[in-house]
């Protein structure tokens, strides 16, 4: 019998290389009941043929990542991320889960005009609020790290999140607490206790690794293997109530290469080292 | 004649492999009235043969990097490190700066007490600050990007260095304000206005460029090369009423291996075309 890793969700990012049905089976096999999924390989089967095979896995689906990447001026670019967005709500409603996780864009090419684009965040979110209530899938905004803000997202502290979240229902927008993204902000632990709860729509572990990967957009590390103490993040996370899953998302060479049976155990082994004791 | 590129300082480790008398003699050619240096290269020389050369090249010294590196734990490696900074104060005294820069250190090996490392560089400060008003010198805090917190420095934005700084005499301890370190943050105008010209020390300019170098501490790029607006940052220090250098530091391979007069002159002409319209 597999064991039982509880809120523990496994990100399907952290086996980039295995197709929805691989995914799938990995998870369940590993003792998950729940799953983190990705657009692409959602996509790559199709959505029905996705829904299906979530409904016969017996799995969960604890978030669907990602729509986003609405940094774009005005015009015919930004119309269609906004209608990806809405595209990626109704997969997300569909796969049945209530998260759609969103890196937001970073600047849009040859522009300096950082305040801009974190403006245009709040627009676009805006825009989408009605479509999200409407599908009960809510959009999770997640601060990405500060080496991320000229190309992926302009969003890159918990603050920052929000402060544009604030300004919706809680039912249409949360926050993404991520380790790896967050953990160096000294102001950190009091930014959780502000989101609270009812704000925080996912809570994902992973860790920062030194040296630094060449390619930083394959920085992450397997929680334990790096430098963040996950006892404080865990505890201030679990302080506000939040009940939700935890998942794992690692994004690295080392570990994608690696047979992904292996690598669900050995996240859910440290989840139930560094982070379930302190929940 | 060579121009003229008054307030601009030319920070020794943008030619990173001259020696300190060609790096005095390229400043000096390409028109500039001051110049930033390193330790390592002084030391190369020696103290003495090095204040002497300074005086010979009729340069002012903008400042001189770098002390700090006094996280560590209690025990031999921080006395080392105290008595490291407090040379350091003296050979800035001696080359006529009032500026040492601190990289503060990061995590010590083994280490995940982010809170403790930082907690001790507010500590090594209060250690050293006799010595910074008997030098002279001000100790220079310098938050460096969050992508250095495990490794170089726990201090990531200006208003956490801000945070200790205003512990101590403005005489004794000051800010540095580098664009690359802290261009991403959402706080930073409102930070930069509350350092005020008392507590700014030095504001260095230098860009941040995408896809990053495969080294991340060698990402820096030539200001008008990458991602950041010069300009309300520019604006934000001179409303303080700053008027002190404003010094151009860039870790860099390509720059590195261009002619050293190259880079001086190219640095010099982004300085002229970026930021000093703005002040």
């Amino acid at each position: 019998m597999s064991p039982d890793h509880g809120r523990f969700s496994l990100n399907q990012a952290t086996i980039k290389y295995a197709s929805l049905a691989e995914a799938l089976q990995v998870a369940r096999e590993a003792g998950y009941r729940s799953i983190g999924l990705w657009r692409e390989p959602v996509q790559e089967v199709g959505l029905d043929t996705a829904v299906a095979l979530v409904a016969e896995s017996g799995l969960r689906i604890s978030s669907l990542c990602r729509g986003g990447f609405f940094t774009a001026l005005e015009g015919a670019e930004r119309a269609a991320a906004l209608d990806d967005n809405r595209r990626a709500l109704d997969e997300a409603h569909r796969l049945g889960t209530d998260t759609l996780v969103l890196v937001c864009g970073g600047l849009p090419a040859g522009s300096r005009d950082l305040a801009g684009a974190r403006r245009r965040v709040g627009d676009a979110l805006a825009a989408l609020v009605p479509d999200a209530l409407a599908a009960g899938v809510r959009l999770a905004l997640e601060p990405l790290h500060p080496m991320y803000a000229a190309d992926r997202a302009v969003i890159n502290t918990l603050g920052q999140a929000l402060d544009i979240a604030e300004q919706f229902p809680v039912q249409a927008v949360g926050v993404v607490v991520d380790t790896f993204h967050l953990w160096w902000d000294p102001d950190l632990l009091a930014q959780i206790a502000r989101a609270g709860s009812d704000r925080i729509t996912s809570y994902q572990i992973c860790d920062w690794i030194t040296p630094m990967p060449a390619d930083n957009l394959l920085a992450r590390g397997v929680p334990g293997d790096g430098h963040i103490d996950f006892a404080p993040l865990t505890r201030a996370v679990a302080a506000t109530g939040y009940a939700g899953d935890i998942e794992c998302e690692i994004f690295n060479a080392d570990v994608w290469n690696t047979p992904y049976a292996e690598v669900a155990a050995l996240v859910a082994e440290r989840y139930h080292q560094l982070v379930e004791p302190h929940l």
